[in-house]
């Protein structure tokens, strides 16, 4: 027998099932410094490091959905090699801040499965965890996964469907160990905007628009170690049903939320995802536009300097955002919309605002 | 009102009006990495640890384009978001070397204005300056931008135009602190050519043609935070004048540059920007090709180690540079003329050459 | 005569001639990391710096192919700046783990020349050796390449054809300083296999396929310095024989070596190089698949922890490897083989496996 892994298919998953990912990685500046190259981020709390200190932490920490993504790369050797389509995302929550030095590993948990009524494909759901070295919980969220069945012929088994909260509950969510912004000054930040200035209902065009070419993708997909076969192998996807490879989605999530500095820049963080769809696949060259909603605002327990807005982020692909574009009158997505992601993030309060004088 | 922010315009520009830019940045040897995997530099004194030792510095510095790149694209968001055009660098000068680990941050003068006589642009001066985090400054330079008007029929301001040095003066520039070379090994930083071996009038072709493909002038411009919209937006740049996206002219420039190492593999780095034009636009797929003419010699006070050599680098698109191509008989740029920069550059002395018995 | 250097031709080279190469290069996490985005490595020994060090090792050394390319790329200013192609590898041997930090350099020295019967070109073979700022050796090797004569007329010398070893003798290889690992864990490593596992004859298909786009292999080749025109002057090469630029041999031998962590993932580093062919030449755009063959299996003299296996490693472009596609039946490579590679690969043996108690 070959030694050459072709992955699980949908038979191999049971519920109950705990896979421990392989492969450590041990982040380091070089990390942060090609995802900012790769997405264009200015979230100036993860470039510069008096800045950072001044704000209690002891370093930069890395860009929240680096560290998604890293965690989520280790997964995909165990569960999504031949998977069809991610379907969706609940009840992710960052648990600690990331720093270079840290050792990233991750394991999931087969939480529930179910056959589709094509009888070639599968929904499997887990539940990944991310630690750092030492054991330290930093990231945790389910998502599920359309999977190919090895035989269309093998009997569906017992529907298990996990039952997810529509979101994380405010009370929930972790603020970054050590945080604590003083004198956050917009021209500093680049952005003028407090967690007062946001309401509910409000929508954000974030205007610019970024293209995602062949060899971005794959430079961030292989620093993030996800090998799912539809992102690289250009001989057989070409002659697939989209004619290309697919940009992996949270390039698109990383872009989309890099785009959305203009006009939340400083919503510094992800505290939580509450759901993510990606609607639509992205081929390379297709340029990437992203608007935001402000779907709630939350207090964080014992905290006068930050509170949290719940953003819809949408990233649509060669249309621009001005109008928010999102579902049709059927409800279905347009078929420009990429993502629609649903998360809690971080602002800081007028409270902590640098005075004037004070600059 | 939508908080996305789509930049400032020709009437937003008052003269005195400073421009604190946001996005401190702390630099990191990644990247300086990624910036010899950008372009290919191979200028021994940016790359290898124990040679800056032995010459007197604490560690390689960041390359003085690297350095320039990330201070202007840090003005970028405040300055030329709208920009139609670069049309000038004058008066700039690089005031301390830059380490892994510095944080810089920057802030732009408006020191002119005038409107141009189409009606629908005008052009802007502005002095930027760019500091660490304790207040050194690293880099000083004026540029000016064509700008659009956001309404064509605001009335033209009187127009303040600088006056600004052809040149700078050889003594007013500054030597890296702490640099004093010892047993300069051609057999080590690549080229047997010392200060001494130039003359006034001298071409060099520097041979070698590279080309800049769309991910790497991506890579490169986002590295810098340089957001302007006409290097990333395919959607929109695509159906433009051009049929695409324009590179950032500062990824010629250090392109250029970095082939200029055949021939003046020495020329360890730029103390003066005295010009700089960016003759025709470089589109993605373009192979560089670049010469040099050295304009000037100049004695640095005090300094029987080192001298500096004024240079004339010109890069061409998908054109030999042997014969040296610049301005067609009209006085105009030829077609394929991409740069013409003028600037200081620092070469050693035969004086601190190896003897071949050090070696 | 103008500085611009056009390289070495056939006429230039001497046996007995000894080259000190250029541009020392103090090497950083961020060429790991860039290296790991580039290629896609797996292996957990290179990016998990705890898994290092409970081995042995005072930090994760760099990926030893990455350390290859580094010397070669030391090399080409002076060796094959204007080679035809890259012939063949012999006799190398890995004599020390590389760690961020390192400062590397290299020399070669000219062992053969003969000119071939065109009368255009000739063979030079090279030892070229790479060393640590301290003079520690950490590669040799043997390479010969096909090189333009200046002119066709001038005579052939006298033909020197150094001998070389089909392989390196296993008491000839050199195990990683200090390294001594315990408790192997699969789940970690991401391979159940270990030394004792694999079978001489036994073939391995690595399933994955990978394509090179057009940045990739310019970023990978100038992070290595490796200026050979036929890489990155795009005007020139679409108007030759293959119509594009040809990506360089070494990121095909990376991006092999990564996809065959998929069978090998235990296979943690080269200890020899013995032969090496690039069979075809790789264009920007191929997908690249790999497939192994247990050539030999040997014991590592006073080593119970550690075996190594003799391994081909071959490379096809736009053609699944399942078959294990290499030669025709007259004996030549097929079109679609772009490398034949003969190494000693360091293997643990299940001596060192984790119980699974100790998990």
């Amino acid at each position: 027998m070959s030694k050459g892994d072709r992955g699980r298919f949908f038979e191999d998953f049971e519920v109950g099932q705990v896979l421990e990912h392989a492969g450590p990685r041990t982040v380091t500046e070089a990390d942060a410094v090609l995802h900012l190259a790769l997405t264009g981020s200015r979230f100036a709390l993860h470039a510069a490091a008096p800045l950072a200190r001044a704000w209690g932490l002891p370093a930069p920490p890395l860009d929240d959905l680096l560290v998604f993504h890293l965690i989520f790369g280790m997964s995909v050797p165990d569960l999504s090699v031949n998977a069809v389509a991610n379907l969706g995302y609940a009840d992710g929550r960052f648990l600690a801040p990331v720093y270079p030095g840290d050792t990233l590993r991750a394991r999931s948990t087969v939480i529930g499965r179910k056959a589709t009524s094509s009888g070639r494909t599968g929904i499997v759901w887990v539940r990944t965890e991310g630690f750092k070295g030492d054991g330290t919980p930093v990231l945790t969220y389910v998502r599920w996964v359309l999977v190919a069945k090895r035989d269309p012929a093998s009997p569906p088994p017992e529907p298990v469907v996990p039952e997810l909260p529509a979101s994380v509950a405010p009370d929930r969510l972790v603020v970054p160990t050590g945080l604590a912004p003083r004198a956050v000054d917009p021209a500093v930040t680049g952005s003028p905007w407090f967690f007062e200035d946001y309401e509910i209902g409000e929508r954000i065009d974030h205007v610019d628009g970024m293209a995602v070419m062949e060899s971005e993708h794959r430079l961030a997909t292989r620093l993030y170690r996800n090998t799912a076969r539809v992102h690289f192998n250009d001989h057989v996807e070409r002659q697939g049903r989209l004619g290309s490879v697919i940009v992996y989605g949270g390039v698109v999530m990383s872009i989309a939320r890099a785009l959305s500095f203009n006009g939340l820049g400083n919503a510094w963080g992800l505290l939580a995802i509450n759901a993510g769809t990606h609607a639509n696949p992205c081929r390379p060259g297709d340029t990437i536009y992203a608007w935001s909603e402000v779907l709630d605002r939350a207090d964080l327990a014992g905290r006068t300097d930050l509170g949290t807005l719940r953003l819809r982020l949408v990233a649509s692909k060669n249309r621009q955002a001005a109008d928010f574009p999102r579902k049709d009158e059927s409800g279905a997505y347009r078929p420009e919309v990429l993502l629609d992601l649903d998360y809690w993030a971080l602002v800081p309060r007028r409270a902590v605002a640098a005075s004037v004088g004070a600059r």
